[in-house]
């Protein structure tokens, strides 16, 4: 991965601020709430936080801090997500089965991470700041995950409780059309560039050659996808692609994940649909089909990234990611890093569509325009939106 | 269901004992522990300190009380078991999402009842004092599936944290050979006589004709259980029902449940396999593949019952489960008792075999020899064991 | 298994009868008809032809006459159903890919062994004798699956196709409601006796002690399931069993297995359904819960025994087969036969219900008043309807 | 679609070779060999010929022939693959059902369609002429696909039939180490022009950046593959996507699908392997898996497509379909054409990666560098192979 070469000061605030904030997002949570494993795509809030822990005390305090015992032998096995050159590991399915260590263990684990990072910090080479760097994103990830999981958990709860009041983007009117917004046409340079932390994914920094188009300046709004649902949108199979079409009969899906009528459920409990506010909580398979009875398609992330610096274009950040149609694949001359963390991003380019942008739960020191967010075309617990495109 | 005429004293003194017994087994359980369901076979142990409530709280209180106001109406959907008669509920394998109500709150809700069942105990009628008494043996049958579902949780846990020390069936010396006792033959009577407590699918008390056979005077061993394993007992389909071998196949079976190479897993952690203990933690299936290699056949549930009075034969009750041949179906005779209490045996009377006696986690006060426990062919997580059967 | 001490003649002309009927049965399929595997249950034509060819083969010809040669030694793999005495198998689900040997081969084997039988059959011991005795009763078991099997295939062709003109059962006229034919009380004698032929499981003859009961003296009709239908039968759950609820809801089963609306596929094709003829192809949660809808219950097997020498008791035999509420159990004192030919019914003793009669395909020569015929729960496409009984 | 304004005599005489060779393929088949399906991804012989037929007769002699009567009004509910806009349809998993119509009578319907529309031809306008043309070469990859199909079907077959003498791609001698052919740098065009027959997947012509690469002058062969075999490539989590390796575990995979020890099952039965010849049956992640291990990667399809033109590349056509890393989506600007025939390509544009060239069973006359042919990740009874490509 590209990382900055960050000053020790800035590198130590970035930590400390990323560790405190995954703190305070699982205060409101019960040791049981922490615990509960809603899926086998999502993970308990106490694994999450294990988890990131775990990140810092293998790749930094094991590989680079002599003398560093480990604060408990057993929970590497428990606590590796899906790094294959850590050795083997607890059954992700099985992450929810863990009511032990309980929810305050795992806090005075982190202190104890924390407190020995922070101690090495000074002494740290260049390669372990890199890696306090990653994991710093890394834990960024986390946080949002922590909340869609959080979020997908309290939805299968028949009493419907909220994480914390009033939670998600509000926007203040029902808007007009949007306006089409002609992005620039020909060679573009696409992917990370040096100067700032990027995740290897994003790399190398290449040139792309775009076909004319156009970007709503504005995402797309309850208000539009419940005139989806009202003109038969989950009904009619011309809309969609055949896999898609094919998991909406099976699932019987009929609207976004946590619409209840007319009111959706959300970190705030359950609250009327808002007509203004972005759709979430739609799969790329629904996005797909909502564009093509648009009229439209979904951008590529090429052409997302290459309008990301376009003013006029509204929203890219801060309310919902938003599905591309592009293939999650490797640039062109993308290599992994080397070693377990190279597993970090190249061994999942595979059946995921990208999303870009960030979402009103993405911490906000972590957004970038190159940014490739990326899930299967069925996932809907994640805070997905879309945006539309067109040829011109 | 048969009921004894429960002086009220003894009727208040065994809702109380059965309620308090409930709270000291959760004694030793954290909120997260209490939540988690590790199984669709399971429930949480949150759930049956709930739906125990549940029983008493509808169908004494609300349906006998005048003027009873519920604790939380939100609840009746959630800790309803499979009472088709009370409507919707909350569907079984799902029980593990309950992060909230938390686990104080299901103590309250234990005590608010318990206080307004006692409350109105002096004032039932009859039918609503055996509801009462039926509610006790409902929740006696809970608090073993409590301690069967957290050990089956415990289990899935890396960590093997026990539930509390030394509890197993302990049996001072490796036995020799069984005795074998024979039982009564011709007519027999069998089923729950009237005098005292019993579920419907004991009654009505019938008779059968017995051929001559002789039941083992104790319980199959680990050290016997393993000689099948040396034996390749696991890998010979000679001895296994056709369905049984299926099932050996498909799920990689080698040996009980709970043994993990000479130790097995227990309620008090990892222990070293008693030999001279019963075996435990079998299937139906194993049991009777174990009995076809011993050239032996598991007793039926009538030869069971009449023997259970013969004084020669040990450990009828009080270790562990004993898997009969018999299939759980209806008595000639039967009659579901009406109302929704009476959805409690008979609709499950397919696709199960009875066990009979009782496990070393049954409350004493509830083993009686007519009882029948039944449990699918393939389940494994009860305290089940076998005693060998022959004909003469 | 128990057998006739058939003279030479009569075993001949058994052998010679039942291998006739059974090419006589393939005869309106094509050889795409024979070889297509409908489901996992249903096994192809070509492969009941060839299965009990096989078993001639094998344990009559291979054993006992010496010198000689398998008509192709590839083909014992293929056509082995489920001894493990006989080694490894062409798995059950993949019978259907053997569009190899073609039909024509198929019958070239029949051919070839039932000359090779014929010509050793003057010279076989009594032992070689009763194996082909009880292959002649094996093969009539499979002359009904062959016409189960394809009447299951045929009907998952939207063409319907007919495998032969007027199949099913015709009555006259819809008959008044059924008389109660009140059955021998105490104790009984059921079981095969030793005269003539009967299977291992139908042994050995034993004591049964009958509480009082009535039987109906007729089968239960397409008008009472049509009533059954329409009186919301398959949305009650009070009627069912809760595994046959479950099953119901899971499966979506709204009527017998065959039925279209008003009419019904059967042999001969789509025809109305005739109001008078008893109902076919349902399973034992269905027919268990027509019965206790209808204020009544199935007989169990030793009843439906006990009954069937009363002559006031019609269509024991000849239309429909019919589930009882007796679990497949070994009886008291059963012994397997030895060797391969004794994983003939024993085996299967688990998660079945008793079907007793026979139905209106069953070799007329096979039916007796002790034959267990056993189905899972929820078959369907077997010929199977029911009887009603009551306690007294 | 794009078509070519073929000259009507051309068009008859592609029309009357395209429908000949398929029936010339069929000839080897017996009903049953062409009624079976193998797996729910695989059709029966019998409906890929009918469904070509239906192609035909619905897209060209219903819609545009005045009068045109059906063949069997049945027949189209039968055939229909996946037309939405065509209506309901026989279930794709039951297509091995219809062991009616007889192979016979499907060959009845081929000759008379064929006839319909030899005769029709002449007075066709040029929107109908196209579709003649565009089910000319639908039924060139339905020619290809009949193929893969019965090699399914026979390789689950214990007596290994094969379907001809000598089949597959045959090559002289082991060859040396690739050599890296340097392809074409920068702006490159990709996609179908307009003056032949195209498929609209392949359309419109667009611009595409490529940075420096090279590809391999030859195919991967089975003595390669033979080596990674030998080196635990199937055992090695870092050569392989994250979800290809779950499936290898999963579906236990260690060699290509047909190979049984050192021989390999092909359309001309078991034979040796031969090391010289390309590797065939592997899925996307063995390819995938193999490129890394090689220190190499799969071409994009724009390099493939770009480099097809090169002279030193060899068996670009007419050996295997090679694998690349390309997920199949559509080109910049693509439209879907109008109507049913629309659904040809379009709505399968997810979940599948690209394959470029073509195989030794692909008709000679449709072979083109723009041909896009896509597949999932997991599909491996296609002829599918690699050839590798390095960055530069």
């Amino acid at each position: 991965m590209q990382t900055t070469a960050s000053a020790p000061d800035a590198l130590s605030t970035l930590f400390v601020t990323t560790r405190d904030r995954t703190g305070a997002l699982a205060a409101p949570l019960s040791d049981a709430d922490a615990t509960v494993q809603s899926m086998p795509d999502a993970s308990p809030a106490k694994w999450h936080l294990a988890h990131t822990t775990w990140f810092f005390e293998t790749f930094v305090l094991r590989d680079h801090v002599p003398g560093y015992r480990p604060f408990d032998a057993a929970w590497h096995f428990l606590f590796n997500s899906y790094y294959e050159g850590e050795g083997a590991r607890h059954a992700r399915p099985q992450r929810g089965m863990l009511t032990r260590p309980a929810l305050d263990a795992i806090m005075a684990y982190r202190q104890a991470v924390d407190a020995a990072v922070s101690e090495a910090l000074p002494m740290l080479d260049a390669g372990a700041c890199a890696l306090v760097e990653i994991g710093c994103h890394h834990e960024a990830q986390h946080q949002e995950l922590l909340l869609t999981d959080i979020l997908h958990l309290f939805s299968l709860n028949p009493l419907a409780p909220a994480y914390r009041p009033c939670a998600g983007p509000r926007v203040a009117a029902v808007p007009g059309p949007p306006a089409w917004i002609t992005g620039p046409e020909g060679l573009c340079d696409i992917g990370h560039a040096v100067a700032d932390f990027g995740f290897d994914c994003e790399t190398p920094r290449h040139q792309v050659y775009l076909a004319p188009y156009a970007l709503a300046d504005r995402l797309v709004t309850n208000a539009e996808w419940q005139a989806f649902v009202g003109d038969g949108g989950y009904r009619t199979p011309e809309h969609w692609l055949s896999d898609g079409w094919a998991w909406v009969r099976q699932e019987a899906i009929e609207a976004p994940l946590y619409w209840r009528g007319d009111h959706a459920f959300g970190l705030d409990g359950l609250q009327p649909i808002d007509p203004a506010a972005p759709v979430m909580h739609v799969s790329f398979y629904e996005a797909d089909a909502f564009a093509r009875w648009a009229n439209a398609r979904l951008p590529t992330e090429h052409e997302w990234e290459t309008a990301a610096a376009d003013a006029r274009i509204g929203a890219m950040f801060g309310q919902v990611w938003q599905w591309t149609g592009s293939a999650y694949l490797p640039y062109p001359g993308y290599r992994a890093a080397p070693g377990a963390v190279g597993e970090y991003n190249g061994k999942f380019m595979s059946g995921q569509m990208v999303l870009r942008g960030s979402s009103h739960v993405t911490p906000a020191d972590t957004r970038r325009a190159t940014t490739r967010n990326f899930f299967p075309p069925t996932a809907r617990w994640q805070f997905s939106g879309l945006r539309l495109a067109r040829d011109l």
